[in-house]
């Protein structure tokens, strides 16, 4: 069952990692003066995803805008859901932290 | 019981897809050279709902910030609902293919 | 019961309001030029709330900025609470009619 | 039990606390000229964590970039933690005043 669990969240990771990468490089791919650099991209979409955007980068054509709104519907909620983990495992440590010091 | 459901799930579509495309319209018709476009308006919505908030297009007028001040209270619940609903399914498909795999 | 929590519904109403005003009231005090007038700091204290954070205002002052902060903390999640109690109400009343039309 | 509840929160608050000031001073050690001074770095540190990103001030190299991305994935679940809790515990002293009151 453990095991079942870890492949879960390993594979709900390397979806999540190739979710990130393939937004970058199609970002990139559309508005490439926008962005200057891949690494640009990348903090772009990652800053969308946050849903922090700070303004510093963001679509100018059409196609980049719709592109925005797909992040908006599917990147959000994946990063959300990566926070979501990341918050529990870090909690579980603690409580095990705890549990050992009382 | 879970044709109950999909029919839950349609209506919350429609309901959102008239929600966003009348936000827009109403956006655009206060401010219309804030825009320029009805798309750009239909951005600008869904940048707001998504808490994203680039400041690339932002309200100028007194009832276009009133009308963003409504867009906060009933829309950023609207979108956070549907991209709770896509984790959802997209997280029984995973499931389902675990399982199937297994 | 039912009284209850509609007074519990009523007081939280009450004093988000209050908090809502009070906050505008005194971003305005602490920086007027920031914001030029009043409905301008509540805009800005909604935005804030909200975490949208266009960018169109932001505070300058370290005293304004310490307010800031103040506002990520207890404002944020406020109105958090206030757009899920609004998304509970709307999909009681959506239930209610889809009990009424099966 | 309820000791052992009052240590979790205390000690979540520290390593929240640990990891702000933490924060801090290394986005301002990578950007000294970015901020200007620590309180600016700790005020964008917080403006990021609670995603409200105005764009006053962001990360303009790459390693600052980099430390920003790692501030989305840690940071912003670190600060929904405290706020969440804050939420809680409002909401209970609250219920207790609403029960006195009856
Ligand atoms: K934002
Ligand atoms: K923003």
């Amino acid at each position: 069952y453990l095991r079942a669990v870890r492949l879960r969240k390993t594979s709900l990771l390397i979806l999540a990692l190739a979710f990130i990468a393939g937004s970058a490089t199609l970002a990139y791919a559309l508005e490439p003066s926008t962005f200057g650099t891949w690494f640009n991209a990348l903090y772009w979409v990652l800053t969308t995803m946050a849903t922090v955007g700070y303004g510093d980068y963001y679509a100018k054509t059409a196609a980049g805008k719709t592109f925005t709104i797909f992040l908006y519907i599917f990147g959000i909620g994946l990063l959300s859901l990566i926070i979501g983990k990341i918050v529990d495992s870090v909690a579980a440590i603690h409580r095990q932290r705890e549990a050992g010091k009382l």
